[in-house]
Protein backbone atom coordinates (compact mmCIF):
# COMPACT_ATOMS: atom_id res chain seq x y z
CA UNK A 1 0.00 0.00 0.00
CA UNK A 2 1.33 3.26 -1.19
CA UNK A 3 1.77 6.45 1.14
CA UNK A 4 -0.88 8.89 -0.36
CA UNK A 5 1.46 11.52 0.99
CA UNK A 6 4.14 10.20 -0.89
CA UNK A 7 3.50 11.25 -4.66
CA UNK A 8 2.77 14.81 -2.98
CA UNK A 9 6.55 14.69 -1.37
CA UNK A 10 7.78 13.39 -4.97
CA UNK A 11 6.45 16.86 -6.46
CA UNK A 12 7.82 18.76 -4.09
CA UNK A 13 11.10 17.15 -4.80
CA UNK A 14 11.19 17.65 -8.45
CA UNK A 15 9.78 20.92 -8.03
CA UNK A 16 12.81 21.96 -6.00
CA UNK A 17 15.14 20.37 -7.77
CA UNK A 18 15.76 17.13 -5.65
CA UNK A 19 14.90 15.16 -8.22
CA UNK A 20 15.86 16.18 -11.81
CA UNK A 21 13.61 15.74 -14.86
CA UNK A 22 15.85 14.71 -17.92
CA UNK A 23 14.80 15.10 -21.57
CA UNK A 24 15.65 12.03 -23.33
CA UNK A 25 13.58 12.97 -26.25
CA UNK A 26 15.10 14.64 -29.20
CA UNK A 27 13.27 18.20 -30.64
CA UNK A 28 10.73 17.84 -33.65
CA UNK A 29 11.16 20.17 -36.25
CA UNK A 30 11.75 20.38 -39.79
CA UNK A 31 14.97 18.96 -39.90
CA UNK A 32 14.57 16.19 -37.40
CA UNK A 33 16.28 13.44 -39.32
CA UNK A 34 13.99 10.15 -40.36
CA UNK A 35 14.52 6.76 -41.50
CA UNK A 36 15.46 6.32 -45.52
CA UNK A 37 14.65 3.31 -46.74
CA UNK A 38 15.84 1.67 -49.88
CA UNK A 39 13.19 3.80 -52.69
CA UNK A 40 10.84 0.56 -53.54
CA UNK A 41 9.71 1.04 -50.42
CA UNK A 42 7.30 3.27 -48.63
CA UNK A 43 8.86 5.78 -46.76
CA UNK A 44 8.09 8.02 -43.80
CA UNK A 45 7.08 11.33 -43.36
CA UNK A 46 9.42 14.23 -42.25
CA UNK A 47 8.14 16.58 -39.32
CA UNK A 48 5.96 19.25 -40.81
CA UNK A 49 4.24 22.07 -39.73
CA UNK A 50 1.41 23.97 -41.62
CA UNK A 51 0.27 27.84 -39.69
CA UNK A 52 -3.22 27.95 -39.56
CA UNK A 53 -3.20 31.23 -37.96
CA UNK A 54 -0.51 33.53 -36.11
CA UNK A 55 -2.73 36.38 -34.67
CA UNK A 56 -4.06 37.55 -37.99
CA UNK A 57 -6.99 37.61 -39.76
CA UNK A 58 -6.95 33.54 -39.97
CA UNK A 59 -7.34 33.60 -36.32
CA UNK A 60 -7.15 37.07 -34.64
CA UNK A 61 -5.84 36.68 -31.16
CA UNK A 62 -4.31 32.81 -31.32
CA UNK A 63 -1.47 31.19 -32.79
CA UNK A 64 -1.96 27.25 -33.71
CA UNK A 65 -0.18 24.71 -36.99
CA UNK A 66 -1.49 21.83 -38.33
CA UNK A 67 0.77 18.79 -38.22
CA UNK A 68 2.62 15.94 -40.64
CA UNK A 69 4.35 13.75 -39.44
CA UNK A 70 5.40 9.53 -39.11
CA UNK A 71 4.31 7.33 -36.28
CA UNK A 72 7.95 6.63 -36.56
CA UNK A 73 9.78 10.25 -36.91
CA UNK A 74 11.47 11.78 -34.41
CA UNK A 75 11.95 9.71 -30.89
CA UNK A 76 9.47 7.90 -31.02
CA UNK A 77 8.22 3.63 -29.51
CA UNK A 78 7.88 1.48 -31.47
CA UNK A 79 4.53 -0.77 -30.60
CA UNK A 80 5.21 -4.81 -31.38
CA UNK A 81 3.00 -4.52 -34.32
CA UNK A 82 5.18 -2.78 -36.51
CA UNK A 83 6.66 -6.01 -37.15
CA UNK A 84 5.17 -9.02 -38.67
CA UNK A 85 6.61 -11.10 -35.93
CA UNK A 86 4.29 -8.87 -33.47
CA UNK A 87 1.29 -9.08 -35.33
CA UNK A 88 -1.55 -9.38 -33.54
CA UNK A 89 0.35 -8.46 -30.25
CA UNK A 90 -0.14 -5.23 -28.85
CA UNK A 91 -0.94 -1.71 -30.86
CA UNK A 92 0.62 1.56 -29.57
CA UNK A 93 -2.90 2.66 -27.97
CA UNK A 94 -3.14 -0.98 -26.47
CA UNK A 95 0.16 -0.61 -23.83
CA UNK A 96 -1.07 -0.87 -20.37
CA UNK A 97 -0.04 2.87 -18.62
CA UNK A 98 1.91 1.07 -16.20
CA UNK A 99 4.28 -0.24 -19.05
CA UNK A 100 4.95 3.45 -20.06
CA UNK A 101 6.88 4.16 -16.66
CA UNK A 102 9.74 1.63 -15.80
CA UNK A 103 13.17 1.76 -14.36
CA UNK A 104 16.19 2.17 -17.06
CA UNK A 105 19.58 0.57 -17.15
CA UNK A 106 22.44 2.28 -19.67
CA UNK A 107 25.05 0.27 -21.41
CA UNK A 108 27.69 2.84 -22.19
CA UNK A 109 29.56 1.86 -25.75
CA UNK A 110 30.08 5.56 -26.87
CA UNK A 111 33.91 5.25 -27.00
CA UNK A 112 33.63 2.34 -29.27
CA UNK A 113 30.99 3.27 -31.53
CA UNK A 114 33.00 6.34 -31.76
CA UNK A 115 36.46 4.30 -33.07
CA UNK A 116 33.59 2.25 -35.26
CA UNK A 117 30.25 3.13 -36.58
CA UNK A 118 29.08 0.01 -37.55
CA UNK A 119 29.57 -1.49 -33.70
CA UNK A 120 27.67 -3.91 -32.52
CA UNK A 121 26.18 -4.99 -28.98
CA UNK A 122 27.06 -8.58 -28.45
CA UNK A 123 25.81 -11.04 -25.77
CA UNK A 124 29.18 -10.56 -23.80
CA UNK A 125 28.55 -7.15 -23.58
CA UNK A 126 25.29 -7.30 -22.02
CA UNK A 127 27.09 -10.49 -19.68
CA UNK A 128 29.61 -8.19 -18.83
CA UNK A 129 27.31 -5.19 -17.89
CA UNK A 130 25.08 -7.64 -15.65
CA UNK A 131 27.97 -9.31 -13.90
CA UNK A 132 29.36 -5.49 -12.79
CA UNK A 133 25.53 -4.23 -12.43
CA UNK A 134 23.15 -6.94 -11.24
CA UNK A 135 20.63 -8.20 -13.48
CA UNK A 136 18.86 -6.57 -16.30
CA UNK A 137 15.39 -4.83 -14.75
CA UNK A 138 12.65 -6.32 -14.80
CA UNK A 139 9.35 -4.45 -16.51
CA UNK A 140 12.46 -1.85 -17.84
CA UNK A 141 14.41 -0.72 -20.22
CA UNK A 142 17.72 -1.40 -21.29
CA UNK A 143 19.21 2.14 -23.23
CA UNK A 144 22.13 1.92 -25.28
CA UNK A 145 24.44 5.20 -25.25
CA UNK A 146 26.33 4.96 -28.27
CA UNK A 147 27.25 9.00 -28.41
CA UNK A 148 25.37 9.59 -31.64
CA UNK A 149 22.75 12.18 -30.71
CA UNK A 150 25.94 14.63 -30.74
CA UNK A 151 25.05 14.22 -34.54
CA UNK A 152 21.07 14.67 -34.09
CA UNK A 153 21.42 18.24 -35.75
CA UNK A 154 22.99 16.77 -38.70
CA UNK A 155 20.58 14.41 -40.72
CA UNK A 156 23.55 13.37 -43.27
CA UNK A 157 26.02 13.46 -40.13
CA UNK A 158 23.08 11.37 -37.97
CA UNK A 159 22.04 8.85 -41.48
CA UNK A 160 26.31 8.34 -41.70
CA UNK A 161 25.81 7.08 -45.12
CA UNK A 162 27.77 5.02 -48.14
CA UNK A 163 27.22 3.31 -51.21
CA UNK A 164 26.93 0.44 -48.64
CA UNK A 165 24.30 1.63 -46.98
CA UNK A 166 24.30 3.73 -43.27
CA UNK A 167 27.00 2.95 -41.11
CA UNK A 168 25.32 3.48 -37.72
CA UNK A 169 25.84 1.58 -34.11
CA UNK A 170 23.15 -1.59 -33.30
CA UNK A 171 23.06 -5.24 -32.37
CA UNK A 172 24.33 -8.60 -33.23
CA UNK A 173 21.34 -11.07 -33.96
CA UNK A 174 22.19 -13.18 -30.89
CA UNK A 175 21.79 -10.05 -28.74
CA UNK A 176 18.34 -9.04 -30.12
CA UNK A 177 17.24 -12.58 -29.30
CA UNK A 178 18.97 -12.15 -25.45
CA UNK A 179 17.01 -8.99 -25.10
CA UNK A 180 14.27 -10.64 -26.32
CA UNK A 181 14.52 -13.09 -23.59
CA UNK A 182 14.56 -11.39 -20.56
CA UNK A 183 11.85 -9.42 -18.41
CA UNK A 184 12.85 -5.99 -20.08
CA UNK A 185 9.75 -3.78 -21.41
CA UNK A 186 12.40 -2.53 -24.59
CA UNK A 187 14.94 -1.26 -25.67
CA UNK A 188 16.12 1.90 -26.34
CA UNK A 189 18.95 3.89 -28.54
CA UNK A 190 20.37 7.38 -30.18
CA UNK A 191 20.23 6.39 -33.74
CA UNK A 192 16.97 6.18 -36.15
CA UNK A 193 15.94 2.90 -35.35
CA UNK A 194 17.36 0.27 -32.75
CA UNK A 195 18.60 -2.10 -35.81
CA UNK A 196 22.37 -0.98 -36.75
CA UNK A 197 22.16 0.80 -40.32
CA UNK A 198 24.27 -2.57 -41.66
CA UNK A 199 20.77 -4.03 -40.55
CA UNK A 200 18.90 -4.55 -43.86
CA UNK A 201 21.38 -7.16 -44.55
CA UNK A 202 21.79 -9.47 -41.49
CA UNK A 203 20.29 -12.61 -40.91
CA UNK A 204 17.38 -12.12 -40.76
CA UNK A 205 17.10 -8.58 -41.80
CA UNK A 206 16.56 -6.18 -38.83
CA UNK A 207 17.13 -8.56 -35.77
CA UNK A 208 16.15 -6.42 -32.86
CA UNK A 209 13.22 -5.27 -34.76
CA UNK A 210 12.20 -9.34 -35.46
CA UNK A 211 13.35 -10.32 -32.07
CA UNK A 212 12.27 -7.53 -29.19
CA UNK A 213 8.92 -6.71 -30.96
CA UNK A 214 7.86 -10.98 -31.51
CA UNK A 215 8.76 -10.70 -28.05
CA UNK A 216 5.79 -8.04 -27.17
CA UNK A 217 8.43 -5.33 -26.34
CA UNK A 218 8.73 -2.18 -27.25
CA UNK A 219 11.80 -0.10 -28.99
CA UNK A 220 12.86 3.87 -28.44
CA UNK A 221 14.83 5.39 -30.71
CA UNK A 222 16.50 8.80 -30.96
CA UNK A 223 17.40 9.25 -27.59
CA UNK A 224 19.58 12.15 -26.24
CA UNK A 225 20.79 13.05 -22.77
CA UNK A 226 21.95 9.18 -21.97
CA UNK A 227 25.07 10.43 -20.57
CA UNK A 228 23.23 12.35 -17.94
CA UNK A 229 21.53 9.16 -16.60
CA UNK A 230 23.01 6.48 -13.78
CA UNK A 231 24.19 3.44 -15.13
CA UNK A 232 20.90 2.33 -13.06
CA UNK A 233 18.48 3.87 -10.74
CA UNK A 234 16.73 6.03 -13.23
CA UNK A 235 13.29 6.44 -13.59
CA UNK A 236 11.73 6.60 -17.64
CA UNK A 237 8.32 7.81 -19.01
CA UNK A 238 7.69 6.79 -22.22
CA UNK A 239 4.67 8.70 -23.51
CA UNK A 240 3.74 7.97 -27.04
CA UNK A 241 0.52 9.00 -28.54
CA UNK A 242 -2.70 6.72 -27.96
CA UNK A 243 -2.85 5.91 -31.74
CA UNK A 244 -5.72 3.51 -32.17
CA UNK A 245 -4.47 0.68 -34.43
CA UNK A 246 -0.63 2.91 -34.52
CA UNK A 247 1.77 0.42 -34.93
CA UNK A 248 4.38 3.49 -32.72
CA UNK A 249 4.30 6.75 -32.50
CA UNK A 250 6.59 9.80 -31.80
CA UNK A 251 7.05 9.92 -27.89
CA UNK A 252 8.26 12.78 -25.20
CA UNK A 253 10.53 10.24 -22.77
CA UNK A 254 11.19 11.81 -19.89
CA UNK A 255 13.92 10.20 -17.21
CA UNK A 256 13.46 11.24 -13.42
CA UNK A 257 17.05 11.68 -11.54
CA UNK A 258 18.04 11.43 -7.70
CA UNK A 259 20.23 14.91 -8.05
CA UNK B 1 19.17 15.05 -1.24
CA UNK B 2 16.99 12.57 -2.51
CA UNK B 3 17.40 8.84 -1.95
CA UNK B 4 18.59 7.05 -5.29
CA UNK B 5 16.86 3.47 -4.56
CA UNK B 6 13.51 5.80 -4.49
CA UNK B 7 13.09 5.85 -7.85
CA UNK B 8 13.63 1.91 -7.76
CA UNK B 9 11.29 1.19 -5.21
CA UNK B 10 8.12 3.61 -6.87
CA UNK B 11 9.16 1.70 -10.38
CA UNK B 12 8.31 -1.81 -8.33
CA UNK B 13 5.31 -0.31 -6.70
CA UNK B 14 4.34 1.28 -9.96
CA UNK B 15 5.09 -2.79 -11.49
CA UNK B 16 3.03 -4.39 -8.74
CA UNK B 17 -0.15 -2.17 -8.96
CA UNK B 18 0.14 -0.64 -5.22
CA UNK B 19 0.51 3.08 -7.15
CA UNK B 20 -1.63 2.97 -10.09
CA UNK B 21 -1.21 4.90 -13.74
CA UNK B 22 -4.22 6.15 -14.70
CA UNK B 23 -4.33 7.13 -18.71
CA UNK B 24 -6.35 10.91 -19.04
CA UNK B 25 -5.30 10.92 -22.77
CA UNK B 26 -8.61 10.46 -24.91
CA UNK B 27 -7.67 8.09 -28.02
CA UNK B 28 -6.83 9.58 -31.13
CA UNK B 29 -8.17 8.33 -34.65
CA UNK B 30 -10.55 9.40 -36.89
CA UNK B 31 -13.34 10.15 -34.96
CA UNK B 32 -11.44 12.25 -32.27
CA UNK B 33 -13.50 15.44 -31.80
CA UNK B 34 -12.17 18.76 -32.69
CA UNK B 35 -13.03 22.27 -32.11
CA UNK B 36 -14.98 23.70 -35.05
CA UNK B 37 -14.32 27.34 -35.15
CA UNK B 38 -16.27 29.78 -37.31
CA UNK B 39 -15.61 29.04 -40.73
CA UNK B 40 -14.34 32.67 -41.73
CA UNK B 41 -11.21 30.94 -39.43
CA UNK B 42 -8.33 28.58 -39.88
CA UNK B 43 -9.33 25.24 -38.92
CA UNK B 44 -7.41 22.03 -37.40
CA UNK B 45 -6.73 19.40 -38.66
CA UNK B 46 -9.20 15.78 -37.63
CA UNK B 47 -6.62 13.21 -36.93
CA UNK B 48 -5.53 10.78 -40.21
CA UNK B 49 -3.30 7.79 -40.99
CA UNK B 50 -1.93 7.45 -44.26
CA UNK B 51 -0.64 3.95 -44.33
CA UNK B 52 3.17 3.40 -45.29
CA UNK B 53 2.72 -0.48 -45.63
CA UNK B 54 1.67 -3.47 -43.74
CA UNK B 55 3.74 -6.84 -44.64
CA UNK B 56 3.19 -6.14 -47.84
CA UNK B 57 5.56 -5.43 -50.85
CA UNK B 58 5.78 -1.67 -49.44
CA UNK B 59 7.33 -3.06 -46.53
CA UNK B 60 7.99 -6.76 -46.08
CA UNK B 61 8.32 -6.96 -42.34
CA UNK B 62 6.56 -3.85 -41.46
CA UNK B 63 3.47 -2.00 -40.83
CA UNK B 64 3.64 1.63 -40.13
CA UNK B 65 1.38 5.14 -41.10
CA UNK B 66 2.17 8.62 -41.61
CA UNK B 67 -0.17 11.30 -39.86
CA UNK B 68 -2.16 14.16 -40.23
CA UNK B 69 -3.52 15.99 -37.28
CA UNK B 70 -2.95 19.18 -35.49
CA UNK B 71 -1.08 20.86 -32.43
CA UNK B 72 -4.56 20.88 -30.85
CA UNK B 73 -5.82 17.74 -32.16
CA UNK B 74 -7.29 15.49 -29.49
CA UNK B 75 -5.91 15.59 -25.77
CA UNK B 76 -3.23 18.25 -26.23
CA UNK B 77 -1.20 20.97 -24.18
CA UNK B 78 -1.97 24.84 -24.96
CA UNK B 79 1.83 26.48 -24.38
CA UNK B 80 1.55 30.11 -23.43
CA UNK B 81 2.30 31.80 -27.12
CA UNK B 82 -0.99 29.74 -28.78
CA UNK B 83 -2.40 33.39 -27.25
CA UNK B 84 -2.17 36.87 -28.35
CA UNK B 85 -1.02 37.64 -24.84
CA UNK B 86 1.30 35.04 -24.02
CA UNK B 87 3.16 36.12 -27.45
CA UNK B 88 6.85 35.61 -26.91
CA UNK B 89 6.42 33.32 -24.00
CA UNK B 90 7.52 29.13 -24.15
CA UNK B 91 6.79 27.54 -27.12
CA UNK B 92 5.92 24.19 -26.16
CA UNK B 93 9.39 22.59 -26.82
CA UNK B 94 10.95 25.18 -24.73
CA UNK B 95 8.08 24.20 -21.20
CA UNK B 96 11.86 23.05 -18.68
CA UNK B 97 10.98 19.30 -18.07
CA UNK B 98 10.39 19.70 -14.31
CA UNK B 99 6.89 21.50 -15.21
CA UNK B 100 5.63 18.50 -17.21
CA UNK B 101 5.02 16.80 -13.88
CA UNK B 102 3.02 18.35 -11.00
CA UNK B 103 0.53 17.58 -8.43
CA UNK B 104 -3.29 17.79 -8.92
CA UNK B 105 -6.61 19.09 -8.09
CA UNK B 106 -9.52 18.11 -9.34
CA UNK B 107 -12.87 20.34 -8.63
CA UNK B 108 -16.05 18.35 -9.58
CA UNK B 109 -18.91 20.01 -11.06
CA UNK B 110 -20.07 16.55 -12.93
CA UNK B 111 -23.89 17.08 -11.64
CA UNK B 112 -24.10 21.20 -12.42
CA UNK B 113 -22.70 20.41 -15.88
CA UNK B 114 -25.32 17.15 -16.29
CA UNK B 115 -28.11 20.14 -15.45
CA UNK B 116 -26.71 22.66 -17.51
CA UNK B 117 -23.96 22.56 -20.45
CA UNK B 118 -23.45 25.87 -19.92
CA UNK B 119 -22.38 25.61 -16.87
CA UNK B 120 -19.45 27.62 -15.86
CA UNK B 121 -16.46 27.75 -13.12
CA UNK B 122 -16.96 30.97 -10.93
CA UNK B 123 -14.70 32.31 -8.25
CA UNK B 124 -16.89 31.21 -5.29
CA UNK B 125 -16.37 27.77 -6.78
CA UNK B 126 -12.60 27.75 -6.46
CA UNK B 127 -13.02 29.55 -2.90
CA UNK B 128 -15.26 26.92 -1.62
CA UNK B 129 -12.77 24.07 -2.67
CA UNK B 130 -10.08 26.00 -1.37
CA UNK B 131 -11.77 25.91 2.12
CA UNK B 132 -12.44 22.28 2.09
CA UNK B 133 -9.09 20.75 0.33
CA UNK B 134 -6.64 23.46 1.28
CA UNK B 135 -5.00 25.79 -1.18
CA UNK B 136 -4.21 25.18 -5.09
CA UNK B 137 -1.17 23.02 -5.87
CA UNK B 138 2.03 25.35 -6.14
CA UNK B 139 3.29 24.31 -9.92
CA UNK B 140 0.22 21.68 -10.08
CA UNK B 141 -2.22 21.19 -12.14
CA UNK B 142 -6.28 22.33 -11.62
CA UNK B 143 -8.47 19.59 -12.97
CA UNK B 144 -11.93 20.71 -13.83
CA UNK B 145 -13.95 17.44 -13.89
CA UNK B 146 -17.43 18.10 -16.12
CA UNK B 147 -18.22 14.39 -16.94
CA UNK B 148 -18.25 16.00 -20.42
CA UNK B 149 -15.97 12.58 -21.60
CA UNK B 150 -18.72 10.30 -20.99
CA UNK B 151 -19.52 11.93 -24.75
CA UNK B 152 -16.27 11.80 -26.36
CA UNK B 153 -16.87 8.79 -28.87
CA UNK B 154 -20.09 10.70 -30.28
CA UNK B 155 -18.43 14.07 -31.83
CA UNK B 156 -21.67 15.64 -32.23
CA UNK B 157 -23.14 15.08 -28.38
CA UNK B 158 -19.70 16.42 -27.65
CA UNK B 159 -20.02 19.93 -29.50
CA UNK B 160 -23.18 20.33 -28.51
CA UNK B 161 -23.77 22.68 -31.21
CA UNK B 162 -27.16 24.58 -32.03
CA UNK B 163 -27.59 27.95 -34.29
CA UNK B 164 -26.20 29.93 -31.18
CA UNK B 165 -22.99 27.61 -31.19
CA UNK B 166 -21.44 25.00 -28.80
CA UNK B 167 -22.88 24.84 -25.28
CA UNK B 168 -20.45 22.90 -23.05
CA UNK B 169 -18.88 24.20 -19.76
CA UNK B 170 -16.02 26.41 -19.26
CA UNK B 171 -15.12 29.10 -16.90
CA UNK B 172 -16.54 32.73 -15.91
CA UNK B 173 -14.20 35.73 -16.59
CA UNK B 174 -13.32 36.31 -13.32
CA UNK B 175 -12.41 32.77 -12.31
CA UNK B 176 -10.12 33.06 -15.33
CA UNK B 177 -8.21 35.83 -13.91
CA UNK B 178 -8.53 33.95 -10.35
CA UNK B 179 -6.40 31.18 -12.06
CA UNK B 180 -4.17 33.41 -13.70
CA UNK B 181 -3.05 35.12 -10.35
CA UNK B 182 -2.57 31.74 -8.82
CA UNK B 183 0.95 29.03 -8.45
CA UNK B 184 -1.11 26.29 -10.80
CA UNK B 185 1.16 25.24 -13.49
CA UNK B 186 -2.14 25.27 -15.65
CA UNK B 187 -5.75 23.96 -16.11
CA UNK B 188 -6.90 21.01 -17.66
CA UNK B 189 -10.95 20.24 -18.68
CA UNK B 190 -12.67 17.23 -20.23
CA UNK B 191 -14.24 19.60 -23.08
CA UNK B 192 -12.32 20.16 -26.50
CA UNK B 193 -11.10 23.19 -25.05
CA UNK B 194 -10.30 24.99 -22.25
CA UNK B 195 -12.67 28.05 -22.67
CA UNK B 196 -16.22 26.92 -22.60
CA UNK B 197 -18.76 26.34 -25.77
CA UNK B 198 -20.44 30.21 -25.56
CA UNK B 199 -17.17 31.83 -24.54
CA UNK B 200 -16.33 32.87 -27.85
CA UNK B 201 -18.84 35.60 -27.39
CA UNK B 202 -17.84 36.53 -24.03
CA UNK B 203 -16.32 39.96 -22.72
CA UNK B 204 -13.05 38.95 -23.29
CA UNK B 205 -13.65 36.35 -25.71
CA UNK B 206 -12.09 33.03 -25.21
CA UNK B 207 -10.89 34.28 -21.68
CA UNK B 208 -9.73 31.09 -20.03
CA UNK B 209 -6.55 31.06 -23.19
CA UNK B 210 -6.76 34.81 -22.48
CA UNK B 211 -5.96 34.99 -18.89
CA UNK B 212 -4.16 31.74 -18.06
CA UNK B 213 -1.91 31.40 -21.16
CA UNK B 214 -1.19 35.13 -20.84
CA UNK B 215 0.33 34.10 -17.16
CA UNK B 216 2.61 32.01 -19.16
CA UNK B 217 0.08 28.95 -17.60
CA UNK B 218 -0.73 25.69 -19.87
CA UNK B 219 -4.33 24.30 -20.73
CA UNK B 220 -4.66 20.53 -21.47
CA UNK B 221 -7.83 19.61 -22.89
CA UNK B 222 -9.96 16.51 -23.57
CA UNK B 223 -8.97 14.96 -20.60
CA UNK B 224 -10.53 11.45 -19.15
CA UNK B 225 -11.16 9.04 -16.40
CA UNK B 226 -10.65 12.35 -13.98
CA UNK B 227 -13.57 10.54 -12.00
CA UNK B 228 -10.76 7.83 -10.78
CA UNK B 229 -8.35 10.55 -9.29
CA UNK B 230 -8.45 11.57 -5.71
CA UNK B 231 -9.51 15.35 -4.93
CA UNK B 232 -5.96 15.84 -4.36
CA UNK B 233 -2.59 13.96 -3.76
CA UNK B 234 -2.51 12.14 -7.71
CA UNK B 235 0.59 13.13 -9.78
CA UNK B 236 0.12 14.23 -13.40
CA UNK B 237 2.44 13.57 -15.68
CA UNK B 238 2.00 15.69 -19.11
CA UNK B 239 3.66 14.94 -21.91
CA UNK B 240 3.71 17.17 -25.25
CA UNK B 241 5.66 16.80 -28.48
CA UNK B 242 8.90 19.16 -28.13
CA UNK B 243 7.71 20.47 -31.06
CA UNK B 244 10.04 23.98 -32.11
CA UNK B 245 8.15 26.94 -32.47
CA UNK B 246 4.61 24.87 -31.39
CA UNK B 247 2.09 26.46 -29.67
CA UNK B 248 0.97 23.55 -28.41
CA UNK B 249 0.77 19.61 -29.17
CA UNK B 250 -0.65 16.47 -28.79
CA UNK B 251 -0.19 14.98 -25.18
CA UNK B 252 -0.09 11.77 -23.51
CA UNK B 253 -1.43 12.70 -19.97
CA UNK B 254 -0.80 10.04 -17.12
CA UNK B 255 -1.69 10.53 -13.44
CA UNK B 256 0.18 8.22 -10.72
CA UNK B 257 -2.12 7.32 -7.84
CA UNK B 258 -1.20 6.02 -4.50
CA UNK B 259 -3.91 2.92 -4.52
Amino acid sequence: MADPTELTALAARIASGGIQVIDLTSPLHADTPILQLPPEFGQTQPFRLEEISRYDDRGPAWYWNNIRTGEHTGTHLDAPNHWVTGRGKEDVASIPPRRLIGPAAVIDKAAEAAKNPDYLLDVPDLEKWQEENGELPDKGWLLFRTGWSARGDDPAAFANADDRGSHTPGVTPEAARYLAGTGLLGFGVETVGTDAGQAPGFTPPFPCHEAVLGAGKYGLTQLRNLDKLPVTGALVIAAPLPIVTGSGSPARVLALVAA
